[in-house]
């Protein structure tokens, strides 16, 4: 099985390390559109284009099913990117983190638990988790809040992911939540954000931070690929802008290829 | 005369300011290419190709002339550019903002006062500014400091032009500096960074502060264009992506339409 996956950067990553962890006998080709990153502040139309484009080149490399890594591109883009692929199955993120966030919300087991999203403008903007959400959870009584959180995918693959203005723009956005809210579950509503994943649970005490991008992973490891035998898979790596890759990525990438995950 | 002015956001409107107070018998044309924003952290080639494509729409719409109000544009792709607009002038803000540095170092009287550029991570790579201002400079014993600052553009597109982080993001770009020089001449090289002069005033006490958007109106006023009248320009306004404007801009756009300047 021959697995593409794609994100706006390198934030895509961090899902193709857990579907290598979850399906160890397929290969993968991974492409970041780093020509284009962030799509976060771009319009609904031009996303969807460049989510096409993109998804285009993956079935052209051959591959069996297309994972869309990528928030805002799973938010905005999907009928339009399995309309352009035709039977190749597509996979957002999306679907998977609602789950998440519901199965982390019943094991709580509070009633009145807030859900807090935080994912880029173009992802809050689409309402994308807020309307799945609110149909799930809010006639249980679960507050469903929404935070667009712009500034940190250009800190991100600026390098700074631990780095004492990262964590004041996280205290920015969340600041205000934290102090209205009981403690809920998190959802990290961008494939970059695990990235900083020990950022957001220093700004959340007492919050369940949950990722969309382990969930997709554990959703495909379940339901879509059986089958799964030892060997790690082999990943080709491409880049729409092979010279605007972040070095802190180089160096993981480097280390996602030779390490056995 | 029809000018045609781009930026790869909304920070060359820094400069359409500045020309449309120099040349008030001219019409702007403002083409913004906020569905590539930001082009700091994109390689040299990708810049190329994209401001070529700016320029050709510029043809397209019957300017006179080409101002690149873009610094990282100037720095690496105004061979190209010009290349592909044929007879048309084009001009690019490098040269002014280096004669600005040059015309303030004079005046600071100063034998080793040392000069600070500010600019995108792609024109720093580019040592489009470094390299002049070393030659024209160096000579005399003006140590030259270039600092790349990547989150500022991010900052500004998302209006945080006074906002506690961004001025604490500010002094870690320049604190260093400014604690191993002694005040000099500190040029904005990126023309977004005029929205955020006071600030970068604020984290440089003692240093003079010059802008390459200031320095390619007074450049154009005084050398191209003769024959300024009294009328305040007509503006024309294109964004490759539309929905991407951010609203403070939107906010400054009509000001600098309605306003006689």
């Amino acid at each position: 099985m021959r697995i593409g996956v794609f994100d706006s950067g390198v934030g895509g990553i961090t899902v193709l390390t857990e579907l290598r962890r979850q399906l160890r006998d397929s290969s993968f080709v991974y492409l970041g559109d780093t020509a284009n990153v962030p799509y976060g502040p771009k319009s609904a139309q031009h996303v969807e284009r460049l989510s096409v484009d993109c998804a285009l080149r993956l079935k052209k490399e051959g591959v069996d099913a297309v994972v869309v890594a990528c928030n805002t591109a799973s938010a905005l883009a999907l009928p339009a990117i399995q309309k352009a692929v035709g039977k190749i199955p597509v996979h957002g993120v999306v679907e998977p983190g609602v789950q998440s966030v519901a199965n982390a919300i019943a094991l709580l087991g509070s009633k009145a638990a807030p859900v807090l999203v935080l994912a880029t403008r173009a992802t809050i903007r689409s309402r994308a988790y807020g309307t799945r959400l609110e149909a799930l959870l809010g006639p249980q009584g679960h507050p469903i809040i929404e935070q667009a959180c712009p500034l940190l995918v250009p800190m991100i693959e600026e390098g700074w992911i631990d780095h004492p203005i990262l964590h004041q723009t996280i205290a920015e956005y969340v600041g205000q939540h934290v102090s209205e809210h009981a403690p809920g579950v998190a959802l990290l509503g961008c494939t970059h954000y695990p990235w900083i994943r020990a950022a957001f649970e220093r700004a959340l005490p007492g919050w369940e931070v949950v990722d969309s991008a382990q969930a997709v992973a554990e959703a495909l490891g379940r339901e879509q690929f059986e089958g799964a035998g030892l060997r790690a898979g082999r990943v080709e790596w491409i880049f729409t802008d092979p010279h605007a890759v972040p070095a802190f990525a180089r160096a993981l990438m480097e280390q996602s290829v030779m390490e056995p995950v």
